[in-house]
C-alpha cells in the first residue's frame, strides 16, 4: 500500500493533497471565483499561491476573475482595495479598524454574506498581510479546519521573523546536517536556483519574514559578500526573496575594513572606519534598496570586535547601525560572547555568566539601530539549560531571541529531537522583569519594554538534501520554528497536526502516531544524553555522539565536575560563582536553594553527591542509569511505533525515517553504555535494578 | 658570541666544520692526494663527498690525483682495484678475505706502512662500500675520532636498512611534523629537487639503503604511482638516489587492479589479477631496473586486502612477491593488522594479541620474496610498549622490524623524545626464540634464523622544513636510526655525541650537555604522559595533549580501563586475555605474575589498585602524581640546561629549540594537570605530598 505513496519533498508541508471528496462539494462554490485586487510582486505570489493550492486541494480548477459572480466568490485583496467592494459593506467598522490597527503584515479572513451574495475575503494590511493570508487559508484547509469556523484578523506577534543561515560560499554549511548550501556553490551566488525559490516559499508559508544568508563566523570569502564583487548575484536574491516578503541580511566581518581595504584599524570610533561603513551600506543599498542589515559576531570565538581598540559592544553596534539606520537597516549583534580560551583548572570561572555580564551594563548605549541577539539559554543550544538571564534583563534594548533550528547539540538530523516542546517552554517561562507574566515571549515580541524592533531568529536546519532537513522530520522543527516566530502562544500540539496533515497524512492514526512520535523525542533524547541540565559530553569539534569528558579539560568552560562522590556545576551564591543571582526572584532563590532547584537542570546550579535524592525521589546515580536504560528502550519504541504506521505512508519518506531511527539507536546505546560506565567506574555505585552496565 | 655562529640548515650532521689546526696540520699530509680508482655514479660521488669533506674539514684543499705521491696520501677503491696496487701487498690475505667476506656494502679503513709509503685505504666491497667508506671516514673525523685509531673493517648488520615515508602525491605527508614533503607538490614528483638530493646524500651518510617514497595508506591518486602516469618521474627519483645506493619501493593498494583498471577482483588467486601484477611489474622494472619492490598495507585500518576474498595474508603477500622477484624485487608486508572496529563493551577483545594471532600460524607460508615489517612494540609507537612477541616467532619467515622515526604518540616534534635509547632497549630485548641471546637485533638482521632479506625499517620522520625535521633536535633521531640500522651494537651514548660534534659543536660542555639533554627526553616524555606502559590518554585523531579517556570508549582496541578504585588491562592468563602466553618464557611468567612484571608495563599487563605498590616502593596513584610533577620540573630543567649553552650555539638555531621548549612546557603542564585531577577526582586519593591538583 504504502508502495504507491509518493511524497512531493520539494514542497515539503506545501504540498497539498486533495481534501475529502466532501469538502470539496462544500468548498469549491465558496472559492470560485477567485479575484485578486491590485497589483504588486507579492500579489503576483499570492494569486499564483492561491489558485495552485486551491486547484490541488480541491481536485479541480477554480477560476481567476476580476469581479465576483453573483452568489459570491473569493476575495483578494489589501484594505486600500477594500473601499471599491460593495460586499466589504457588511463589514463592521471595527472589524475594519482593528486590522488597520495591526499592521502591515496582518490579515483577516473574512466571511460576509449579503442577499445573495456570499463572499470569503482574505484582507491584508498590505500585499505582505494578503500574501501570508493566502498561505494562512491554504495551511488551515490542509490541516484539516473547518472552513465555516476559520476566521476573524491575524497578526505575527513578533516584528522580526527570522532565519540565519551558516552558510559558506564554498557551499559548506556550518553545523549543516542537511547537505550544502541552498545559497551558494563553490564559490557562487546561487541566485537563480528553483530550489532556492522552492526555500524561499516555504519560508514565507510560515511567516518567516528575514534571512541572514551567510555564516556568522565570516571568514576571508565571505567578507566580500558585502562588496560588488557579489552585490550583482546577492541583490537578484534579495529580490527573489523580496517577493515572498522577506528581507535580507548579511552577516559581517568586523575586522572588513583592515581585511579588505587595508585600512589600519577596525576602531569603531575611527573617523576613516565609519566612513568606510558608511561607504560600503550606501553600495549595498544601491543594489538592495530594502536590504535588511547586518548579523555580526564580534569579540567571540576568534571573531574580530570592538575589544581589540579598547571599545566595548554598544560602541561596535552602533557603529554599523549608523551606517544602516538611515538607509533603513538595522544591526543584529549577537550575544553569544564568552572567552572560549577558559583555564579549566579555574573553577571561579563561569561560561555561563559572560552574556549577562558583559552586555547588561550596556543596557541604555545600543541606538534605536541595533537589536541584540540571545540564546535560549546561557550555555550553547544544550538539550537543556536553564533559560538566559539575560532576556528581559536591559529594558532600554530591543532583545531578540535566538534559537537553534539545526540540531548540533541534538542528534544533527540523524537523531529525533522534535524542539518546539522546548522553544515552547523557553517563551513561557516567566522572567519577572517586569513582575509575573513577563515571559520571554513577551520580551521577544518586545511588548514588555516597548521594543519595536525584537522578535526570534532561528539557525537554519535546511540545505540541499532532498528532504530539506536530513531527518524528513526534521522539517517540523523549521515548520514550527516559524509557526512559533508568527505566533508563540501556538500549542506544540496544534503545529505539530499542522505539519503532519499538510505534509504526509490525514489519516487520524498516522497524525497522532506522529505527533506522539514527534512530541516525545526531546525527552527521548534528553535521557540518553547528559544528564540533569549539566550538559556537553559530547565529543568535541563534531559534537555528536557520547564523550563524557570530551570538553572537561578544555578550554571552552563547559564542565561537569565528576569526581568518585558527585557532580555538577555550583552556580550558587556563596560557595559557587553567583550565576544565580543574574536571575529575578523567585527564580533566584529557586535555582539557589537544593530544597527548591528543579531536577532537570539541578546539575546545572549544583554540585551534588551521587545519592543526592532528587524531588522524583531517587538518587541522582540512580537517575543517570535509569534514565539511559530508559531512553534507549524509548527510542526503539519510537522506531516500533513508526514500524506501525510506516505502510500508510510514501514508502520512500518512511524507509528514510525507518534507517534514520536505526541509526539513532545505535547511538543512543553507544551514550547509554558510555554515560552508565562512565560514572560506574567512577563512582563504584551499582545499579540498584542489577542491569548490565560494563564494568 | 652565538649570534656569530651559522647553521648549515641544509647540510644538517654533513655540516663538516673545520678539525682543530693541530689536526689538521697532522693530517693534511696522510690525506693529501686523493687518489679514486676506478669510476662508477657512486664512485663520483664518493670522490665528490671526500674531496668536499676533507676540504671543509681540514679548511685547506686536497689534491685529487691518478697516482699518490711518494709519501703516499689517500686510496679510495673497490676490492677489485686493489691488486694493481704495490701498496696493497701491506695487507695480509686475512685482512682482504675479511672485507671479501662481508658482502658489498662493506668497507675497510686501512693505514699501511711499506718503506717511506703511508696510505691511507678506504677499500669498498663494490662502489657502495667505498661511498659507506667515504662517509664513515668523514663522520669519524668530524666526531673527533683519532684518525690513528681509525682503522678495520665495517660492515652493515641488517642488509635492509630503510626509511618509509608516508607522503601523499598532494605533499601531505601523514603523521608528518616537518612541512610538507619532500618528494610531492600538487600532484607532481618532485624529481629534480636540490632538496631531495640534501636528502638522500643525509640517508646515505648513515647508511640507509632502502626508500619506500609514498604512504601505505594509499589513496585514490597514490594508486596511480605505479602506473606510467607517474613512472618517468618516479624513475628519475629512483635514478637520483641510486648514485646514493638506495633503492626505491612504492607502497602499492591493494585493490589496484580494480581501482586502476576495472577488473571485477583483487583475488589473489584469481589469474587475471596475478597477470596485472605481472604486467605491472614488468612496466615498473622497464623503467626502475633496480626497483625495490612494494610495501603493503592490507586488511588494516580500512585498506583492502586478501581478507575480502577469502584469502589470507600469504596468499596476498605471494601474488606480489611472485610478480617482483624473478626482477629481484621484494614485499615488505606490514603486520600491522587489527580490528579497528573493536567494541570497547567486550574486555575479552585485546589488539595487542592481534599480529601475532594473525601471523604466527602462517609460517612457512611466505615465499622467500617476502618480508614481514612488524612494529616493535604491540599496539601502535606508544612511548613505553612491552616488546611485539611476534617478533622472532617465525622462524621461517624473514622480518623486519618497524621503528616510528616520526615522533606521533611520542610529542610531534613539538616536544623532545628522543628515541634511540627506547630503539637500543627493544633491540637488546631477549626473545629466547633460540635460547638466550636471541635478541631482537639478531632477529631482524635475520642472522637468528638465517634469514637474509631481513633488517630495520623507520618511518620518516623529515620533510621540508628548514631544519628538515620540525624540531631541530629531532634531526637525532633520523641520524640514530641510520646508525642503529647499520649496527645496532652501536651505544646511545656514541650515536648521541656524533651527531651533536657533527652538527653542532665540538665544545665538550657543549657536546655533554646536550648529550644528556637528549638521552634523558624520553623518560622525561614518559614521566608527564601516561603511566606503567598503559599507553594512550591522547587526544584523538591527531593525538598530541592529553585525553585520558580519549581512546576509552572508541572502536580503536586503546583502554586504560580506570575505575574509581584502579586502572590497567589484565593480558594475563587465567583472569585476562592471555596476551602474556605470546611470549617465550622466562618473558611469560615474568608479564604474568604481578610480583615480577616490571613497573614500566605493569598496567600493560595488569589491572590493579592505585593504592599497588610499585617495585620502586611508591603506590600506583603516587607515582602517577610524583612522575607527572616531576615530569614539567624535568621540561623546566631541560629548558634551564638548554639555556646555559645556547650562547655557545648558532642563534636561530639555539632560539627555534628554545622556542619548542616553552610549546613542550606547556604540553608538559597540561599533561600534568589533565592527569593528576583525572586521577583524583576518580580515586579520590589525596597527593601524600599536599601539592596542588586541580579539585
Amino acid at each position: 500500500m504504502g508502495e504507491e505513496l509518493t511524497v512531493n519533498a520539494d514542497e515539503a508541508w506545501l504540498a497539498r493533497k486533495p481534501l475529502p471528496q466532501a469538502l470539496v462539494d462544500a468548498y469549491y462554490p465558496r472559492m470560485n471565483p477567485i479575484v485578486v485586487a491590485g497589483e504588486s510582486e507579492r500579489m503576483t505570489v499570492a494569486k499564483q499561491e492561491l489558485q495552485d493550492g486551491l486547484n490541488r486541494l480541491l481536485g479541480r480548477s477554480v477560476a481567476v476573475e476580476t469581479s465576483l459572480s453573483h452568489i459570491g466568490g473569493l476575495w483578494v485583496g489589501t484594505l486600500a482595495h477594500l473601499k471599491d467592494e460593495s460586499w466589504a459593506r457588511g463589514l463592521s467598522q471595527e472589524q475594519v479598524s482593528d486590522l488597520e490597527s495591526r499592521g502591515q503584515e496582518a490579515y483577516a479572513i473574512w466571511q460576509v454574506e449579503s442577499q445573495a451574495v456570499r463572499v470569503l475575503a482574505i484582507v491584508g494590511g498590505s500585499d505582505r498581510g494578503v500574501l501570508y493570508g493566502v498561505f494562512g487559508l491554504l495551511r488551515q484547509l490542509a490541516s484539516g479546519d473547518d472552513l465555516d469556523a476559520i476566521g476573524g484578523v491575524e497578526a505575527p506577534t513578533n516584528a522580526m521573523r527570522m532565519i540565519d543561515h551558516w552558510d559558506n560560499v564554498d557551499g559548506s554549511v556550518e553545523r549543516g546536517y542537511a547537505g550544502r548550501s541552498l545559497f551558494f556553490r563553490d564559490g557562487q551566488v546561487l541566485s537563480s536556483s528553483p530550489r532556492l525559490q522552492g526555500y524561499a516559499r516555504l519560508l514565507a508559508s510560515v511567516g518567516l519574514n528575514a534571512i541572514a544568508i551567510n555564516n556568522v563566523n565570516v571568514h576571508r570569502e565571505e567578507s566580500y559578500l558585502v562588496t560588488e564583487r557579489y552585490l550583482t548575484d546577492v541583490a537578484r536574491v534579495a529580490s527573489m526573496f523580496r517577493g515572498y516578503g522577506i528581507r535580507l541580511f548579511l552577516s559581517v566581518n568586523f575586522a572588513a575594513p583592515m581585511e579588505l581595504d587595508g585600512l589600519k584599524t577596525a576602531d569603531p570610533l575611527d573617523p576613516e572606519v565609519i566612513a568606510w561603513w558608511q561607504k560600503t551600506t550606501d553600495i549595498i543599498y544601491r543594489y538592495i534598496p530594502d536590504f535588511g542589515g547586518f548579523v555580526v559576531k564580534a569579540d567571540s570565538e576568534f571573531r574580530p570586535g570592538p575589544f581589540t581598540y579598547g571599545r566595548d559592544h554598544a560602541d561596535g553596534a552602533n557603529l554599523l547601525a549608523r551606517a544602516l539606520f538611515p538607509h533603513g537597516g538595522i544591526v543584529v549583534w549577537r550575544c553569544f560572547v564568552y572567552d572560549c580560551q577558559t583555564d579549566w583548572r579555574d573553577r571561579e570561572l563561569d561560561r555561563a555568566r559572560a552574556a549577562y555580564d558583559h552586555f547588561v551594563p550596556l543596557d541604555g548605549r545600543f541606538d534605536s539601530g541595533v537589536v541584540l541577539q540571545i540564546k535560549n539559554g546561557p550555555m550553547d543550544f544544550q538539550v537543556r539549560e536553564p533559560v538566559s538571564p539575560l532576556l528581559g534583563a536591559m529594558p532600554r534594548t530591543a532583545q531578540m531571541l535566538e534559537l537553534q533550528i539545526t540540531q548540533e547539540y541534538t542528534g544533527q538530523q540523524r537523531d529525533l529531537c522534535y524542539l518546539v516542546p522546548q522553544w515552547k517552554e523557553v517563551l513561557e517561562f516567566d522572567t519577572y522583569a517586569k513582575g509575573p507574566g513577563s515571559s520571554i515571549a513577551q520580551v521577544a515580541s518586545g511588548r514588555l519594554f516597548d521594543q519595536g524592533r525584537s522578535g526570534i531568529a532561528g539557525v537554519a536546519n535546511a540545505g540541499n538534501d532532498y528532504y530539506w532537513t536530513g531527518h524528513p522530520l526534521a522539517q517540523a522543527n523549521w515548520y514550527g520554528f516559524g509557526r512559533l516566530a508568527w505566533d508563540p502562544s501556538l500549542t506544540s500540539e496544534r503545529i505539530t497536526r499542522e505539519w503532519i496533515r499538510q505534509t504526509l497524512s490525514d489519516d487520524e492514526t498516522v497524525v497522532s502516531t506522529i505527533s506522539r512520535i514527534l512530541l516525545d523525542s526531546w525527552k527521548i533524547y534528553e535521557d540518553y544524553t547528559a544528564p540533569l541540565g549539566v550538559g556537553w559530553m559530547v565529543n568535541p569539534g563534531h559534537h555528536y555522539g557520547p564523550n563524557v569528558d570530551g570538553y572537561e579539560y578544555s578550554k571552552w568552560g563547559t564542565y561537569h565536575f565528576a569526581d568518585h562522590l558527585g557532580i555538577g556545576v555550583d552556580r550558587t551564591q556563596g560557595t559557587g560563582t553567583g550565576y544565580v543571582t543574574q536571575y529575578r526572584e523567585p527564580h533566584r532563590s529557586r535555582y539557589q536553594d537544593l530544597t527548591t532547584c528543579p531536577d532537570d537542570v539541578l546539575l546545572f546550579f549544583h554540585h551534588v553527591p551521587y545519592q543526592h535524592r532528587l524531588h522524583s525521589g531517587t538518587t541522582v546515580i540512580q537517575h543517570i542509569y535509569d534514565r539511559h536504560f530508559a531512553g534507549v528502550k524509548e527510542v526503539r519504541d519510537l522506531e516500533a511505533r513508526w514500524r506501525r504506521i510506516a505502510p500508510a505512508l510514501p514508502k520512500e519518506f518512511a524507509e528514510t525515517v525507518a534507517e534514520r531511527f536505526r541509526w539513532q539507536l545505535k547511538n543512543a546505546e553507544e551514550w547509554r553504555d558510555v554515560v552508565n560506565t562512565y560514572f560506574y567506574r567512577k563512582s563504584g555505585i551499582a545499579d540498584d535494578k542489577g542491569r548490565f552496565i560494563v564494568p
